[in-house]
């Protein structure tokens, strides 16, 4: 788990007092920020960059990818003599999950995608810091980091993978476009419900997937808070929400829009989203909610995205979402190849 | 917070594995072990004892001391040459509380009561392990590690009191007797209560502590649970109420329950309810449904414990209560000495 974390509004900061005590000499830190902050000074002033510190403005258009986390640390190699006193992400699942991703390639040979799976990392990572600024994805907290590579979708999970310091400061959140704010909303609902009626549960991953459920119900069903109080909370929810999955997993859900983000291209709230809407079967209560939510928001999630797809491309989606053995065993437990067939997973896939 | 933890029934198996790569040349693991385990070799053995190994056990009978520390840890230095490879803590809140302080003072100077306040620790402690046999206390999750000195009763509050690693397995809380079970219960939930509608709360602390009260309600309310889900959501709900405390503080209640520890030796648990039980005017909620819990369970609170107390004791009882000034200003904001005074503490103390 994260062994520090601080919390609070404006607590953004106190990074370079949580830094300091990092530094190594001649050993600079290294911001991976999302790039939708370059224009924003203010927010880079506060970093307050020292020595040789580098800051590497990142665009969260596309998933991570495992050749990106390898191409960075190939930079950074290059360009510093002494290995970094830290990584810092500023940004959202991407850039948190890149974040983790590099400061394990920093001490790890090879390529990262030679560590898509479980516990195949060697070494301890360099320190990172995870500052996320939209909140819903649970990367800030969670044990895996998840990159698309040449061959699949599929996290780094390791013990070495959680970040050492959280810095969660909800006001970092203000400015987020709604339908993002909702997409990725959605992202720590769905994976509550996915891991709330999973075969994998426990009572550890319950209580914390029953308070990021009720959380997400006040926020995105209850007019009566404050958007301070909604900031706040939405930020505990992602918190919770990617705690519940240490002790269990997602499910159908992700598994698809693993399919559709592999294929298309398809960001990871979104897909979620668009995947949701069409699970009625497995998860009847969750998605009756989604959609209440959806619509009290008058939020669009896009139709059709599956209308015009190539043989190959279904075919290459199916794989990909079919490879992903642990979700579909906590969803529909030991025999869920009898349950979920690449026909029956097509029939989805054509309604989205 | 805690870095590295493990749940599940029959979890505590694991902990040999989780020993093994801790485990330094020469340098023993000492096990600190409440003595109600004295007799049960079957727990013992699965502890799978190694090499030079020691275990000790402890009385918890009483509250722990600073001078049990500092005799336990001066103990520790003149049988071995080695500092130890880490201090395994099996009991409930007093031999963790014990543990931590005990692997504190193994790499800091002087007498444990010299570190009784906030951040006075200069040294990392020893690695260290929590095992907790009963559920309530938040002791296996939290920062502090509460003892009474010679002067005070005070926590020991710093980054390197949290445990290393946290075991959580409910099957060791079977065969808790049952007043016990109910008195160390109460103790998560009125620190909830006191959380809950203290001034410091944050979004952070509020959400953990709204998880634990929520739990509790449905362990001590609800007659439907099985005693494995009582047992398992007991176990979180402790968990969750000690991390409630990290951006709060505990109130009223755990002030004058400190106060009878220091005078009387009142146990912690017990400690609590007997003041909660007369805290209408501060908790009027909490009160009522502490009552109900109460004579749902069919539980006695001792009566009349204040009632021969001399006038020196009865000082020295104020004075201790009122020496926790955080948990006053938690309570009854800044100006928390205009509210409380010591003829009002003395008036609700006589109640007792």
């Amino acid at each position: 788990m994260v062994p520090k974390v601080v919390f609070g509004r404006g607590c953004f900061d106190q990074l370079p007092s949580i830094l300091a005590p990092q530094r190594k000499d001649k050993a600079p830190f290294i911001y991976l920020v999302d790039d939708v902050f370059k224009e924003n000074e203010e927010l880079i002033n506060r970093m307050n960059l020292r020595f040789n510190d580098k800051l590497i403005f990142v665009s969260a258009e596309e998933e991570p990818k495992t050749e990106q986390v390898d191409t960075i640390v190939k930079n950074i190699k290059s360009e510093f003599t002494y290995r970094p006193s830290g990584i810092i992400g500023v940004g959202g699942g991407s850039i948190l999950d890149l974040s983790k991703a590099v400061s394990i390639m920093l001490t790890n040979k090879g390529s990262a995608s030679d560590y898509q799976g479980w516990d195949l990392v060697k070494n301890k990572a360099v320190y990172h810091v995870g500052v996320p600024t939209i909140s819903g994805t649970g990367a800030e907290v969670s044990r895996t980091t998840v990159l698309t590579g040449p061959e699949k979708k599929l996290g780094i999970n390791s013990d070495f993978t959680p970040f050492d310091q959280v810095v969660l400061d909800p006001d970092l959140t203000v400015g987020v476009p709604k339908n993002q704010w909702f997409y990725t909303g959605m992202d720590c609902f769905i994976h509550c419900v996915e891991s709330l009626n999973g075969t994998f549960l426990n009572e550890f991953s319950k209580s914390y997937g029953e308070k990021a459920y009720d959380l997400c119900k006040e926020i995105f069903m209850n007019g009566n808070l404050t958007e301070v109080e909604s900031r706040g909370k939405l930020m505990m929810a992602s918190w919770h929400g990617g705690m519940s999955i240490a002790y269990s997993q997602v499910g159908v859900a992700h598994a698809m829009s693993y399919g559709l983000s592999y294929v298309l291209g398809t960001k990871h709230g979104v897909g979620n989203c668009i995947v949701f809407d069409h699970l009625e079967e497995y998860y009847p209560e969750g998605v009756r909610l989604f959609k209440e939510m959806k619509e009290y928001h008058n939020i669009d999630i896009p139709q059709g995205i599956c209308g015009n797809l190539t043989d190959y491309q279904m075919e290459t989606m199916i794989d990909i979402a079919l490879s992903l053995v642990p979700l579909w065993e906590n969803a529909l437990g030991e025999d869920w190849e009898q349950k979920m067939t690449r026909d029956k997973l097509k029939e989805l896939y054509l309604k989205m």
